[in-house]
């Protein structure tokens, strides 16, 4: 689907917004019914919590008194039973050790899945020509916001433990020297079971980068803000939570911090909150003001009604027991159909593995190994799609995600089984 | 709250966006609870449909097989089966006289509200100084979109019958003189019940707006646009609806409709839909793919099977008959209380009476007149928020929109006798 570019009225914007990159391979997975998907972020569709959601609809729809503002409009900035219910849960799950300020419901945006967030505060910082670090790889749909607003991305390395901050001090010096310092907005990092990695970044490089960027605030002229997008953060099914740049003191008047209720929960809510300093608040607020004036008053209801219950606790613990084994089943299918020379880490939450082949092996769509794997029925996120546009590296292209997130546990094992053979003609 | 200008990280769009001119009035209702607010646009909610919406999600939720793909993602666009009752339910109250082409489902996105795709579509089409026409008066937040994008507003007059069709040609010719007609992108137009003056324009206005819009797409070398907001269409209770500009057979691909189920059922739900023509609507698609991938799956399954149950219909009848008793008691009050210098017109549908006060009797949030209604525990809508800024005019600044929307019959009755005493002071 090309836009008509000649003599249309569309704006830069529009022209510059792409085509969601893995929407053909979802149409692919649409028109062949047979083929097993490994690629797409769907959340398990056994999971979802029928039950619960039907409860508490019922109780806050039994009667017209808490029936009836569930059904009215609300405020922009979104309920205050829920965004109170939101901070002290995650000023919990932080440890209690922050600021209460920086958990200050009063500083809170309920929105439709953090997703929203992510584009209202892009929106809100960046102009065309404006920068944003990212991680190399990052998630791909952001990329594409940070392309329709005509922004310059340039890709952070990573290691076990998240950023190298020996990179991202390069890339800012570098920065600095040729003047585009006070170009420089953000740096974007998906923080937990990082989509596609799987990679957690430690609580001490996420201060370690806010110091970083505070080291060159006065070059740029103007605050830079850490965007953690924390979509993940309560898939984990294993090892301890790591805090959120929020409590990271000091510095939180940089942090602004995404979070969803769809993937923990049910992904057909689209309930996602996000804390943001001044100005930065204000001006998203406004946004929201005009996309939309607020998420939807029932499912906000729903929310703060199943968080109060301990619905959504006893569901979320299910979950991650649920996912921590479909985690086991695609590791062990993964030892036991890769060949060697096909590297991968498991991840301690999230829904994805990250995969590297050798570097002569291509993964990328018209590469013949997803060609061969797409004759077998199978498929994945090629990794090449998770790279920003960066002009100081090549993107790798001998990579590949693979979700275990919506697929059963007979898909997983027969999915990677068939990759796996596929895989050994290659290498 | 003013941003911080200097020194901030903001970009242009969040310097260009205004606090919503309202939110002070809102605040102000809160803040006195005793207040009579005849200024929100919020719906009635004695009439908000608890029992259906219990049942409809009861239903829905009650077996894993239907509540499953209720509580997960869906498409980008929105539920096939919402758009196809949708386009079915629209293409019938236009008569069934239209293109079948133009009210396809596949034409349809489903939004957060109307208001989303108000902004999505304006995303699309405008870069800053873009030009957009809109009805002077328009509906305010819509004026607020504009501003955010830096696109440059220009007002054309009413009439009793929708718009003057004599000053849209004059606005029109002077833009061709100018040299500014490649600028033109869209005529906006709340076409049903407008906000705030409560005039529907006809639908041979539609047509003639269409053709003169047509008439200049050679010397503007792209298409304009019509914006057709009809969010208040169904709320009709006096009358014959009258054909949407869809209907407009030969002009159908340069009409963009945006209709809305929250409105009309629960605001709330937050359930919007609207037709676009290529290539708007393969660039606002992949913009709503950015901003959420998808308005709720449960809302609009919820209004899916509302539809189709014919819960959505019956609701639908006992709303508009609530909505006429209560207009009537606004009339009736208007006539006792009101001075006979102040004109109002009386509304077939919508929620708002639109009154005009002496030319030297100011109405604006500064006015004594304004002051004095407050001390009085009553307040409106001051006409001028609803003026584009348009040099070529002056803003009036002698109007007042008075919605009997979410007041009860009681405050109606007693805001009016209120107000009516203290114009009388003034006129």
């Amino acid at each position: 689907m090309k836009l008509k570019m000649k003599a249309s009225a569309l704006s830069q914007l529009a022209r510059r917004t792409g085509p969601p990159p893995i929407s053909w391979l979802m149409q692919l997975a649409l028109s062949r019914p047979k083929l097993i998907s490994l690629a797409a972020g769907f959340t398990d569709n056994e999971s979802l919590p029928v039950e619960e959601i039907r409860e508490t609809l019922a109780e806050i729809l039994r009667t017209r008194k808490t029936g009836q503002p569930a059904l009215q409009y609300g405020s922009t900035q979104g309920d205050p039973v829920l965004r109170k219910l939101t901070a002290k849960y995650f000023q919990r799950l932080d440890g209690g050790t922050g600021s209460s300020r920086a958990y200050s419901p009063e500083r809170m945006i309920i929105t439709n899945g953090s997703q929203q967030l992510l584009y209202m505060t892009t929106e809100a910082l960046c102009d065309p020509g404006d920068i944003v670090l990212v991680e190399d790889p990052t998630y791909f749909v952001y990329l594409g916001i940070l392309q329709s607003r005509g922004a310059t991305v340039r890709g952070v390395r990573m290691e076990n433990d998240g950023l190298d901050l020996v990179h991202l001090e390069k890339i800012l010096e570098s920065l600095k020297k040729s003047g585009e310092l006070r170009r420089l907005k953000a740096l974007y990092l998906v923080s937990y079971f990082q989509n596609p990695t799987g990679i957690t970044t430690s609580f001490a490089k996420k201060i370690a980068a806010l110091k970083l960027l505070k080291n060159y605030e006065r070059a740029a002229g103007h605050p830079i803000y850490l965007l953690e997008d924390a979509a993940y953060r309560e898939l984990r099914f294993g090892g301890e939570d790591v805090k959120s740049a929020l409590a990271a003191k000091e510095y939180s008047n940089r942090v602004i911090y995404a979070g969803t209720y769809s993937k923990p929960f049910a992904t057909g809510t689209r309930v996602g909150f996000g804390w943001l300093p001044e100005p930065v608040f204000t001006a998203v607020l406004r946004i929201k003001g005009n996309h939309d004036f607020g998420t939807s008053n029932l499912l906000q209801q729903l929310l703060a009604r199943a968080l109060a219950s301990g619905r959504y606790q006893r569901h979320l613990g299910e979950l991650q027991m649920r996912y921590a084994n479909k985690a086991r089943t695609m590791r062990a299918a993964l030892r036991e159909h890769f060949p060697n020379q096909v590297q991968w880490q498991e991840p301690e939450g999230g829904l994805y593995f990250w995969a590297r082949l050798p570097r002569n092996v291509k993964s990328g769509m018209k590469s013949k190994l997803f060609q061969a794997a797409l004759a077998k029925d199978v498929f994945y996120v090629p990794g090449l799609l998770c790279y920003a546009e960066d002009s100081t590296r090549r993107k790798p292209d001998n990579e590949m995600r693979i979700s275990f997130g919506s697929a059963s546990d007979e898909n997983i094992r027969e999915g990677i089984r068939r990759l796996g053979a596929v895989l050994k003609k290659f290498v």
